[in-house]
């Protein structure tokens, strides 16, 4: 077992100009084309006075702004709270996994205004930008946020900040995809967030396989505290998924309805979770993994279908069952990924997105294609589906038709992005950590000296810890 | 002492199929009974359009939804995050805190829909949904939560199911029954909440009652970070109690007016609580039992009147008293209630629930006896109690007597209930845990190994815990 | 070294008598003030119906309540929450930090409500509330809470309170001076609140330096738990600072525009502190206190200008610099504010407060001096700068000198303040710790046993600590 240990030390991981100056770069960049192109949007312009006469609204409580903006913050919650805390739940990463994620969210947040924003709010050379944008810009780095699970304490601080510059890239390229030429309904983002996001992130950790990272086992586990910590994180997605699946849905019924179908499915998660956890450990214990991760999976499951007729009990149906899945992914499947297709997936992705993620996809399609003017009502149809201009003669089955291409062309697109950023990842100039080394915050944070850690001595390993 | 040890020994608390069992039957009940019943009320169905016109309605922006939603999302995380965390204070029992409430709530709001759905909003054979149900499952869900309290750390998984069901049936009767026929008013819902479910959690652990509970004493505290975890629980209770007592008040002034007397409430709760868990201390030093619980209690005591013009002077002066109450209660009466009426409390409920209910049920009739025309408007006057139709003639002094009815009703049905729910979950069938592993996460959870749990050992307990 | 030892041993910190003595007076005052004084305003009120057709509001919806109700709860959050858990850091003085603040926050909530209610909501001898107020008062405690951070672990529960009276009163009175005599901008408070309370703060600290607080050096670090717990705090005043600086914008436009520009400044801010943090470390190492304050910067930075048309990028460029100076000082200002000024700054408020407060003060001046009839448009131009009445003549240029008055205003209402302050507060009266025992939760609170404490040996220094 020399070998390993010994390549393993001849990692460099020094920070100290790579990151700076990665992030200095970028930042300049950022500044430079959010010059050249962003602006506020009209309803949060100082010309508003006059929009609002051009848009006929009478009261100021008709922007936008009153529409989405506490659904932007549940949203903005999730991102920073929901999946930084959630990936707390390892007894040394605790620092890189609110820390990272809020470093990689934060830029990726602007980089995803300026990639969405030519896709889809460009106009005269600007970009104009108002709440919606802020919510898809979050949207757009969930996905990396999801990806950063699968690859969590094996990746230096360098490479999530390059996979977050392609990812969010590659993101808004499926988006438009489906959103604009595929017309696909995706409001709480199925396929364009869970789907891609997961196995884009599952194909990069496929990549980045490290044959000796049992070298780093006992650092895998949880400790009492910071499996508490981690429910934070939990039952901020948790709660706040209605907010999510609703936050850019139509005015109106639209995002009051959304709110309704993720808060069944989610629900009903819960008791299929806890009953599948407790059935699948041999002294009927519960186990934190699961409580944690597969009650997320209803928001996941409803993300495509939550703003359509969906129904309270075919919320709870579609809930229900992804619970069910992903805790049995979570068993049997994560195992088996990594053994057999060396996919090493350090929180489950597979279980909490991918496959809930597919599942909302297929979901979507299906209450699409079953859509009918009579449960829509007529001018309810064609605004849940927005069949006008040249998409008016779209039927219901064949929009359930593109919905499933959506899903094929997200799988696409997360395989290949996946595989050319792992490539990409794995040259060796981004600092990450030896195998040894995984999973442990002294890598790249001070830590607190109550912390017996073992890299305080990683540099000279042949010497015992005590004097 | 052998006989109670080896008796704790002898009970059964293997989970592996029961607690799967139920919770899938329960979920599947679930499912049919909401395809039977459950649909979207029409500011959520794809007909909202001609509904809008129907209604006179000249903007989206008036769906019930954005009156509501904010607040709902905030008493949402007050019973996820607040009563979950709340209870995150025990050393050993972070798991089931968090997680168990996470349970009983989650099957909790599915049947309160149903339950509140049948009573409040059956139109033509079914239920018809919008935000206001689910606010009002989650206040229901919060009796639940609330009751759990007094049990925690005592009872299986199970027995927490079979209450939230039993529970949430008899809530539902109990609230309509006084916002129905006796038309009181209880927006925050001091008498259908917290008297309510308050009492009936003492009853139910009144009936409960572990003679040998001194056995597992040594888990019945604190540390040092699971007291600031609870603090997380206590801090999102108190912040968004204004949201909690506003959220289903009418339109406009009311819910503006709820806000503004529970801020004041709560503000002025917590010096008065400071000063005597200090002034009862012999050393003077603050207790952070009182800070986590009685800070709160100002909440709780203006439920009921938060809504009228109760003026903030006068919720300064509710909050004052309540915890003044409240921090009493916590050093004098729990331990009479444990000792002379064998009331084991474990969270304080009677403190932080009951008898600021009371107050609160109390404050609120004496504020309707005492409203005018003057003070109200005549317009307003009427809106606030809503005395049209049938209830055209009542007077406030009537109306306050009928507020008073109302408290005498909640007790009788909390005793009542939890008498008859303590018995049924005193069968010997529900798997809760022996004396001496209450309080105890092992028993029901996997739990990671920093805890050096006596649980690892309990099945031997002749056998030295160290080899 | 015995000298100050023993002089530490003869400070009295029993607060039996004092504590609650200081609480209950002061909430009698309230109740008193409050009854006199403290009315709803006409949007709370029940006389709702009668305001309304006065106002010609058509729908519920245009209640201020609905305008700002979200963002409030954002604000209460951050004051509790935010401030409260950054403050725990501190490996043993966690229940201090949040409890503290729990209780000077909600003391000084309500003196505010009185204080801010005097020179803004006057009407009739009445003070007339709404839900701005309350936002109103927690954007002054907000300061208080800034200057906590300065003397935290330093101080008595009472000196707090103390503080607080003052604090909130001087605070008042500046911010009237400021917005109503000078007519300056700045609704995100980088001058009223930041500038002004870190000022205030480190004066007041300079006037209580401690020689030998190297006494408790040992306390004054985190633990790797207490250093998660603070991410808590973190997470949620970044999180919810768009809503902290749009909060009491004008409805509509200005709200949005304040929203979209703090969250720019603030992803921004991220990537330069993380930058600055790696690059100012030997190891390269980033530095926790750095992530869980410098990141904050960008929101202070742009609390004058964000409702302005500072755009996007100008909002990325605040925050880059904004995170750089607050990193450098960190690492260069404290420990030389310390060793040559004697200014003891726990929780560092020079660089997260009082730095960007100045830049925030110039980037607003400057803001408001560039502004163009052009970029505003004619009626936008006049409502962002509020020229109306015997401001109509008012040029941006003189508007822009004016704001640069606020800022000078500020500094002196916070060292004259401050050292009045700081003097009081220094009279032997008020029950602090000695030195050694500063950042010590067991001087004031009771503590759970797991934290071994020298403060249980402290009244028996001589004593070996284990028998």
């Amino acid at each position: 077992m020399e070998r390993p240990r010994h390549q393993g030390m001849a990692k460099n991981t020094y920070m100290r100009w790579r990151l700076p100056l990665v992030c200095l770069l970028w930042e300049v960049a950022m500044i430079v084309l959010f010059g050249v192109f962003v602006r506020f949007g009209p309803e949060a312009d100082a010309h508003w006075e006059e929009e609002k006469r051009e848009m006929n609204l009478t009261s100021d409580i008709e922007n936008d702004f009153y529409f989405r903006y506490p659904s932007f913050q549940d949203v903005h919650v999730m991102i920073f709270v929901g999946f930084g805390f959630l990936m707390t739940f390892l007894k040394r990463y605790g620092f890189g996994a609110v820390g990272f994620n809020f470093l990689l969210a934060a830029f990726g947040i602007q980089w995803a205004v300026l990639m969405q924003g030519w896709f889809h709010s460009f106009k005269n050379g600007k970009i104009l930008i108002g709440v919606e944008n802020l919510i898809n810009a979050d949207f757009c780095v969930g996905s990396v946020c999801i990806a950063f699970g699968a690859i969590l304490g094996k990746t230096s601080p360098i490479q999530l900040l390059v996979m977050t510059l392609f990812q969010v890239t590659l993101f808004s390229v499926n988006e438009y995809i489906l959103l604009n030429l595929l017309h696909v309904k995706d409001a709480g983002g199925s396929m364009t967030i869970h789907t891609f996001g997961a196995y884009f992130g599952l194909t990069v950790t496929r990549i980045l396989y490290r044959p000796n990272l049992e070298q780093s086992k006992d650092k895998q586990g949880s400790v009492y505290h910071s499996d508490l910590f981690a429910m934070i994180g939990t039952l901020y997605l948790w709660m706040y998924w209605p907010s999510f699946n609703s936050a850019i849905s139509d005015h109106g019924d639209a995002q009051h309805r959304s709110a309704i179908n993720t808060y069944c499915s989610l629900a009903a998660c819960v008791l299929t979770t806890m009953a599948f956890s407790s059935m699948l450990q041999k002294k009927g214990k519960l186990d934190m993994v699961h409580i944690q991760n597969a009650t997320l999976a209803g928001g996941v499951a409803v993300g495509t279908s939550a703003e359509m007729m969906l129904t309270p009990y075919g919320s709870l149906i579609v809930g229900s069952i992804s619970g069910i899945v992903s805790t049995l992914g979570y068993v049997y499947f994560t195992p088996f990924l990594e053994s057999r297709l060396h996919i090493q997936d350090t929180c489950g992705i597979h279980n909490l997105h991918a496959m809930p993620g597919l599942i909302g996809g297929i979901v979507g399609a299906i209450t699409a294609a079953a859509a009918t003017e009579d449960v829509y009502g007529k001018e309810g149809f064609i605004k849940a589906f927005d069949f006008t201009g040249e998409y008016q003669k779209r039927t219901p089955s064949i929009q359930g038709g593109f919905q499933a291409a959506g899903i094929v062309v997200s799988l696409l697109m997360a395989f290949a992005g996946g595989a050319i950023v792992g490539g990409i990842l794995k040259l060796p100039i981004w600092g990450d950590a030896a195998a040894e080394n995984c999973f442990e915050d002294g890598v790249y944070w001070e830590v607190p000296e109550d912390e017996e850690s073992d890299v305080y001595h990683m540099h000279n390993p042949d010497k015992p810890a005590s004097p």
